[in-house]
């Protein structure tokens, strides 16, 4: 009989709170709000917080990542979250929404915190977010980021680059403040984004190998190094099928596809999760920002010769368009021609075209081939050449 | 010294009157507004009407293809059109565009005549379709094609499915009518838009091979059977990647990508066009409408035994969805599991998934590997399971 363990929150999202009902009426135990606490792979036994003991045959991994947080005090007082769990999510929607939340501040600037950013501004919350970095999102070219940026400025986002966070104190007005070495920072609420990482406490525990970036070393079945024990989401490690090599990429898609790869195996149907090629994308206000494959850097790390190409185009044909544009950049390897990977930011059209690169990187296309990939051209869609086309033709002769 | 013989219109678009100076400075002579009558393969020269000679090392039959028009009588009195050349259409612009036009008539039911009458009716002009089949745009199954009828009726495009013109005929206040099975349709413009026929006038004359199609057939340079006599574009054929078989796929992005390889070939850079795979797409009010590969129809012809998919499903995450829906019909192959083509028809991200399922059959991919593909997954793009994926699960339920 399997189980699954775990807390779920029974609130207004009724959706959850029937989940519970519907895996009993498949015959699987949902044990809510309690806590694993130690599993032993000797005796094959979860033992929860409260005494219990649960014997297992196979076991799944599915711990995901925790949010990383600065070292710095503060962080445990009211008002200041990660947005890591649903409770918080919940707890966060509410300080914004008529909870009385005027102020945020946002330490980070990955996607978390730009997606943040967009849904505080939204709810008309003064948000300031502070960073280390000169730019956000730097999985993106700086040319790039420096769009994001200028996004978020436009939407009243306060940006302080090159800023570290000291503490988070209460403040003067019954509110939070946070102490940067660039000054001080009011705020009723305190989002901290400045990442994830793996949660292994259980393959610790289990003796399961963790791989070089720090997560759950699996096969392409899913299984860690103990039979029978799997691992999936956030918490384990993904090939990468442009460098050839495992990586951690803790996105919610991969994750929801490795789960159905190891349920297909632990029920008896072999089914082997094909890997990533690293796509992924968000929306800040009105800017598509995406990427997919290597950056220069990563593709250089995995010993290829990177060349690149950036290009500004439009998303649909230059005749129908109406000023939008769409910035792509393309990498490929100078000794294959073999493409590596893609940026785009635009109002429109940046994540199509980092989906249709990712079905090229998928099967190894080379930059030629991509040049010449057969579209489904109309004016309102893109150009009889689209911008896909055009940035490799233009890395073709690059190379 | 090359030549390039056609012609075209100097009027208000600045664009197209200044590209034959651009071709001059390139050392490229232009003849415009003359006719090519004849052209001699054994002599190696093109004669024009006005008896002028042109001897040729190299030729590139650039002759596209000819608008098919039913054989009733009536299609030569003023106001008749097809929307074959840019004459054409800056008449008929200039008809809706204040010229008087009130009433429109399009006889056809294609891609040109949906982006046809979204263009009348967006002038106001009253406009009736007229076809001989029960549902437009016929490419697509009968369930998609309906929705796209319900999308012109919504705009106030009438139809007249079932329907067979007998003759255009002058009218009674001044305007024409289109004289039909089921009645008399008063017009102030008709347009006919029943397909188009690859023009191989020259190339009878020159004796190169015709394919099965009825376009000229080349080589993956683009060569014709005759040595140094190219065809690109409408023309000529397109190796389908799918079917792995000569097709006539009248596109203008194909055509594009054809003249570029042909001419990259006679300047000496060998290069190869790698084929299509169908893609295709058209808007026709709000809705986008897409295909790519074959249809089950076309994949039985080409031997395959295929097996289909449709989902109903949501362009971005459910989560974030206002109630679009986006449909979508996958094809596979039974024995190999390899995809074949796909349908898609929504407010929006029909085209965006076509394209990257166009890619996905670029390599051949099978739908197992499509199931699984990495996606820049983010909730205002599309679901942690993109559409894609969750037709290619249930697709591969089925194989």
């Amino acid at each position: 009989m399997p189980y699954y363990i775990g807390d779920v929150i029974k609130d207004e999202r009724k959706l959850i709170a029937r989940t519970p009902e519907k895996f009993e009426a498949s015959g699987i135990h949902v044990l809510l709000n309690r806590k694993a606490e130690e599993v032993d792979g000797e005796k094959r036994e979860v033992r929860l917080e409260n005494g219990e003991r649960l014997p297992f045959d196979v076991l799944v991994l599915a711990t995901g990542a925790a949010a990383t947080r600065p070292p710095i005090p503060g962080l445990d007082l009211p008002g200041v979250y990660s947005l890591k769990s649903l409770p918080e999510a919940v707890a966060i929607k509410k300080a914004i929404g008529g909870g009385g939340a005027k102020k945020a501040a946002i330490i980070g600037a990955g996607f978390i915190a730009m997606e943040a950013a967009e849904a505080f501004r939204s709810a008309g919350v003064d948000t300031t977010l502070i960073q280390r970095a000169e730019l956000p999102v730097r999985r993106w070219d700086p040319e790039y980021s420096a769009m994001v940026k200028e996004e978020l400025q436009k939407h009243g986002v306060h940006c302080m680059p090159l800023t570290s966070p000291r503490a988070v104190e209460r403040g003067a007005s019954g509110g939070l403040k946070v102490v940067t070495d660039r000054g001080e920072v009011e705020a009723d609420l305190v989002l901290v984004a400045t990442g994830v990482k793996p949660d292994t406490f259980f393959a610790g525990q289990l003796g399961v190998a963790v791989g070089k970036t720090g997560a759950i070393a699996v096969n392409f079945a899913q299984e860690t190094s103990r039979e029978g024990v799997y691992a999936v989401g956030d918490c384990c490690e993904s090939f990468h099928r442009v460098s050839r090599s495992w990586t951690s990429l803790p996105l919610g898609d991969i994750a929801n596809k490795q789960g159905r790869v190891a349920g297909s195996n632990i029920g008896g149907a072999p089914l082997l999760f094909p890997g990533v090629v690293g796509a992924q994308s968000f929306k800040v206000f009105d800017l598509e920002v995406a990427a997919t494959g290597l950056t220069e850097e990563e593709a250089k790390g995995s010993g290829f010769s990177p060349v690149a190409e950036k290009m500004t185009g439009t998303p649909t044909a230059r005749s129908m368009s109406v000023g939008e544009r769409l910035y792509l950049k393309v990498v490929a390897d100078r000794a294959s021609g073999r493409l590596l990977g893609a940026q785009a930011v635009g109002r429109k059209g940046a994540v199509s075209r980092i989906n249709l690169l990712s079905a090229a990187l998928w099967s190894g296309m080379t930059v030629g081939e991509t040049a010449y990939m057969d579209l489904a051209y109309s004016p309102p869609f893109g150009g009889a050449w689209d911008p896909v086309h055009i940035a490799c033709q233009e890395l073709l002769r690059k190379l």
